[in-house]
């Protein structure tokens, strides 16, 4: 076991323990293990776990490859890039129309639902008994949120949540198993639609990200392993390095069907995403989002009658600003970043509740029993609460003669006049957020106001991380835009869009591409300067207390992560000390049977193995040639590519590119393989088959540099070498995500079998 | 000599012929070399200039700079990163006044120039003799034009035209000497405001890039050579990764004042400059461009009486546009695609026009007083063709009761009605453009405005080059304003600011960050689409044809820029066949002399040197230990740290990072260094001061895969090893800009001292 400790500079104890079972967390306990050893389950934010294996964003450069890339044609690299923007076009068109579908979807279930309870309530407020309208409200509620809790739960659970989380984890180059798959999305757009519906306090926007993704993954491999259907397409795409480029842009064409903002989703995907920026790349990017907005804006103004008109580029629509209606002055900016400051504490807290909230479910809530039975839970309280809070609410406002309003509820309000409560719970919350921003001055009193951030603050907080499919952005917009409104009247000064953004800046902490999906999404620039101010704000008072939302659940999955630098005081780390050692390795040409039980050892599971030239008679550390992944292995072994046979069996076809290809992305394991007693003994040549020409750092490398080179390549296994080229050790995505900056300096997480 | 034959696959005739000062381009010509020899200068975007050097984006990891992170604490790492926030403040400061200093003289001189003139005309109008006027006006052009061009062409001919491709230059590695001096920076503001107020088709906003980055290539040092002032601070930045960090702010934070688009600048940066993508070096970028800003809208409020008026937040403004009067449909969207297209079109001619006209120039007016008088040419036949167009258009307009014209031109128009023409010409580009955009439906016939377009696009051609600092921005949007307002009468539909980029796009290539400017500028998302749709088709028809002007006359510079990814068709290029070799190494205690000697070798002129460790009585290449740079050695040589001398004189201070850092970044040649001949016998140990742990590449390494590490770790030197860790070749910058996609194929630019 490595234990670190912090502040006595430079002093390791190592000893291997990968593949152990249990394994804690120290604080600092070198002096007495026994002491520092926690009695309860350590919290999972201190451990990574093993079972997450990583992407290979470099490019395996083997032979195969080479010389396919040698065939090639100038007129074929022309062919490939205009069927890449062929498939960005794709991904934005299916991401639209699922953005489209969801949109209408929810629009119907809610829209029916709301009448059947408006009718309802009106019946019963004349005769009494309105308990039983809360019954009904609440029975629906739970009847979509069954329905939607269920399939995640049961089916998919990857599903679940706003999805952001796990596409920042794929595009920074880890696996999460499933995360990209046919039955994700359909469990995820069904889920979502549910969710609404049900009333939650949760947002359609989110899991749009992750939808577009897996529309990419899906049209960008030309088929569907899950449906096994392979349409002979695009098959040049199926390796990681190509994938994840079009996952970026159907993110991105997520992001701009979610918001109408085809900008904001490209600096969405790169903020996230990219690691080193591609013009080229950014450009099918942005086609692919400006797609996706179209259609969705194309089939919404066909649905609503309006064919043609362009005011739906999103799925969340804050309506039409007039610029003489928002104009601000300079003494006006020390209010928005108080503003911000405010909204980044809230922030703070929200994250910290969810933080202790998902520990909870974590430990407690994990079987799917409990998952949808807590959804439903939440789903009667949120209709509870609501009503109780239209029910005791006194705030009527007078029904103008052109009223926004969809569904106005009278209730105890005179003729004419509507619960001012109900238009902000008795709605979906888009439609709630843009009640907020549009609505005459007077729509609200303080109190309604401040009553409503209160409930819904609590409300979103519990929602997020349940078993059903939801985003948290239309929440936390929602928070702000009822609090702003509420500033607003107490400073007796109208700023409506300005402070929105602040509470969700302050949970999910991205900046740049927010401010332009913000600023997008409102139509109007004149908000720009306050917008980024704000956000600015939040930001900072935000970081200072907790950490973003999604790095907060990233963290409690134990995902090994890695972020955009080293942390700062890791240069007296080196790759000697980081490397996992010793390295299995594998001859040039090696015998079959030790592979079989290489690839076997479930104690090990190792997925790179550097292959080297052994020196005749001696036990030194052989020369590094190149390096084979166990997927490589799988699909050699499996086609039987063995010296012997070759020989014997001249006339078999030679092992090509598209053998792995077709294999891409489900290897079988390597139990499914049946390798016979006799060709254990026969050997195998990898020399073809192998990357040549692996990146390798000599031993004192320092962390930042290893860091670095491995960040910007999208590397999974690093060689380290000797000055005779000889492999000492391999540095994995694990060996680095380790170290992190804790409150005591240089804390290093320790690996877990989770 | 290395020639390429790019239709018979992968053959090649290798000979070493770098040095050689003449060199030319064979297009084909390896089985006839004479036939294929051009008799007249080849053209120089065929070879590739041997004068520039590369910059370090990679830190040097040498023992010296591990022990000073490693002895710096936490707390020490936060204090740098706040200064690096602080600097990032003052960058977007100082940019701001810039801007602000440009603006308000080029409005007081404009201002000033034009009045003299209007009164003038108005005088001769009625008595006759308008040829006064016109010598009138030509001459004080001249007289501003003269002193741009002279402060331009004889004391920093660096500071002329935009300055974009220079920055483009720096932020891609490439050492474009003087860029980022303080000289620069005077002459380019002086002369920016001479070339605007001398009426010449020109823009203020390139230059404030150029500006932005010099500001604040000088606050990160915390000193100005220049000046010969050292504040003793910011020592840490006081290398090239670190200033290219801020010098990527100072551009974006110049792009924001130029046109109040803080996003933009952001994007800016990141589409010419970032290689990798840091979230809180995007931050940092962000926040300079804020308070860029910022700082001008503040002053320029202040100047214009009305503080706290937040309308002017960049040099240009393109004024409000009211959300209503702008909607456009579905049905518009194929004409606004068409217009990108004649856009593309437009642009490709635009450059193909400055491409010919660049080359004359390189050949014929290359001596300053030349440059000088055509510059004053220009000037001249500028206001001759606009008093000419001014005198002949009977385009006369009503002066409406609200009239916006600055200079309203009676002429030979009725009383109460002003010249149509005058408004495009007798004005800054600036105010024409706000005219164009803003003026009522019928402020312009078709003729007008058809010949406006035409003069102006070969004015602004013939203007783009010229040895006086200007940019090529605003006279582009002006061609686009004027035809787009031309379309948009013949078309009977008003669509203002749509099509206005278009030849810009054409031009000049850029998009994301082109549209978020736009975008930002317009003040309203509305136009979001269209012109994002414009840009794109302009951008794309463009391409086919030529390509953007920055990218010509960083060609016709013989620059070797790095593009993002190597040529498709380059993978049966290995690291062998690029790199150059023999490569001259030191030993890790070398003898001085031998170190002299080769530093002062001006036929080779190498910069950087593996380190090699030498097996005793072998003529085997020795095994890499190190890699270091000239700089670091002038360095060691000034302080004599020589193995000797450190033995007799204990006591002598240990040669600190510190020392380096104050000879960065102008290091003294090494003829200025005075080396005695017993200090040459002297011996040199260089292990403490080399990089250790030097990138390397096995020499079997593609030339994409190499081309992928060089340009994400942003190196200089990359070692070429065999598999023993022997150095065997060293890959530099030029050696892999040397190939490119030519129309036959794979093309090698050849290598010379120009």
């Amino acid at each position: 076991m490595r234990l670190l400790r912090s502040d006595s500079g430079g002093h390791f104890i190592q000893a291997t323990v990968r593949g152990d079972v249990l394994m804690l967390f120290f604080p600092r306990p070198l002096q007495d293990p026994i002491r520092g050893r926690p009695k309860e389950i350590p919290h999972n934010e201190k451990l990574l776990s093993l079972k997450y294996e990583s992407l290979d964003y470099d490019n395996i450069e083997n032979q195969l490859f080479l010389e396919e890339e040698r065939r090639m044609s100038h007129m074929g690299f022309r062919c490939l890039e205009i069927s890449r923007w062929v498939i960005c076009g794709l991904i934005g068109i299916l991401t639209g129309l699922i953005a489209c579908f969801i949109d209408i979807m929810v629009e119907k279930l809610a829209g029916c639902k709301y009448q059947v309870i408006k009718e309802n309530i009106e019946k019963f407020t004349e005769v009494g008994g309105l308990s039983i309208s809360l019954i009904l409200w609440a029975v629906l509620n739970c009847a979509f949120v069954l329905v939607g809790g269920i399939m995640v739960a049961y089916i998919e659970p990857i599903a679940a949540g706003s999805g952001i989380p796990q596409i920042k984890c794929y595009l920074n180059g880890v696996k999460i198993p499933r995360v990209v798959r046919l039955k994700t999305l359909l469990v995820k757009v069904l889920g979502v639609i549910c969710s609404v519906a049900g009333g939650l306090a949760v947002g359609k926007e989110g899991p749009m990200i992750h939808s577009g993704a897996v529309v990419a993954a899906g049209v960008s491999q030309g088929r569907s392993t899950s449906l096994k259907r392979d349409f002979k397409m695009f098959e040049y795409f199926r390796r990681d390095t190509e994938k994840r480029d079009f996952v970026s842009a159907g993110a991105a064409a997520g992001v701009s069907a979610a918001f109408g903002a085809p900008v904001g989703g490209v600096l969405f995907s790169l903020e996230e995403g990219a690691s080193f920026w591609n013009q080229m790349l950014t450009w099918r990017i942005f086609f692919a989002s400006m797609i996706s907005t179209f259609t969705l804006n194309f089939f919404l103004s066909i649905y609503h009658g309006k064919p043609g008109d362009l005011s739906n580029p999103g799925l969340i629509n804050f309506g039409r600003f007039e610029s003489d209606s928002v104009a601000y002055y300079y003494y006006e900016l020390p209010l928005f970043m108080g503003m911000g400051a405010i909204g980044g504490l809230l922030g703070a807290l929200f994250n910290s509740i969810n933080y202790w909230l998902t520990i909870f479910r974590i430990r407690y809530v994990h079987r799917p029993c409990l998952q949808v039975m807590e959804a439903l839970l939440v789903a009667a309280v949120t209709a509870t609460v609501s009503f109780t809070m239209i029910y005791f609410s006194n705030d009527c406002q007078p029904l103008g003669p052109e009223h926004n309003e969809e569904y106005p509820l009278q209730l105890f309000c005179a003729d004419g006049e509507y619960n001012s409560m109900a238009t902000a719970f008795f709605n979906t919350p888009e439609r709630s957020v843009r009640s907020l921003f549009h609505n005459q001055p007077g729509s609200y009193n303080p109190l309604t106001l401040g009553l409503f951030t209160l409930t819904y603050f609590f409300l979103a907080c519990w929602t997020y991380g349940l078993a059903v499919s939801a985003g948290v952005f239309i929440p936390s917009l929602l928070i702000g835009a009822a609090w702003g409104r509420l500033c607003g009247i107490l400073l007796a000064s109208f700023t409506p869009t300005s402070p929105v953004g602040a509470p969700h800046s302050g949970i999910v902490r991205m900046t740049l591409s927010l401010t332009v999906i913000m600023v997008e999404a409102t139509g109007n620039v004149t908000y720009g300067l306050p917008i980024m101010l704000v956000l600015m704000t939040a930001k900072i008072v935000g970081d200072y207390f907790q950490e973003g939302l999604y790095d907060i659940h990233i963290k409690l999955q134990s995902v090994p992560f890695l972020h955009w630098e080293a942390p700062a005081t890791s240069h007296w780390l080196t790759a000697r000390e980081v490397m996992s050692s010793p390295v299995t390795c594998f001859n040039r040409i090696e015998k079959v049977g030790t592979i079989v039980d290489v690839l076997s050892n479930t104690s090990t599971n190792h997925n790179g193995f550097p292959v080297v030239v052994q020196v005749l008679d001696s036990d030194e550390p052989a020369k590094l040639c190149g390096l084979i992944l166990r997927s490589q292995l799988i699909v050699l072994l499996k086609h039987k590519v063995f010296v012997e046979l070759a020989r014997s069996r001249l006339s078999q076809r030679k092992l090509q590119l598209k053998d792995f290809r077709d294999a891409y992305p489900r290897f079988p394991p390597i139990q499914s393989i049946h390798v016979s007693q006799d060709e254990r003994e026969c050997m195998m040549d990898l020399t073809e088959f192998m990357n040549a020409t692996p990146y390798t750092v000599p031993q004192d490398t320092s962390l930042p540099r290893v860091f670095k080179l491995f960040r910007a390549l999208g590397l999974r296994h690093l060689v380290v070498v000797d000055d005779e080229n000889r492999v000492i050790g391999l540095v994995t995505r694990k060996d680095l995500a380790r170290y992190h900056l804790g409150k005591h300096g240089l804390e290093e997480l320790q690996l877990a079998q989770t």
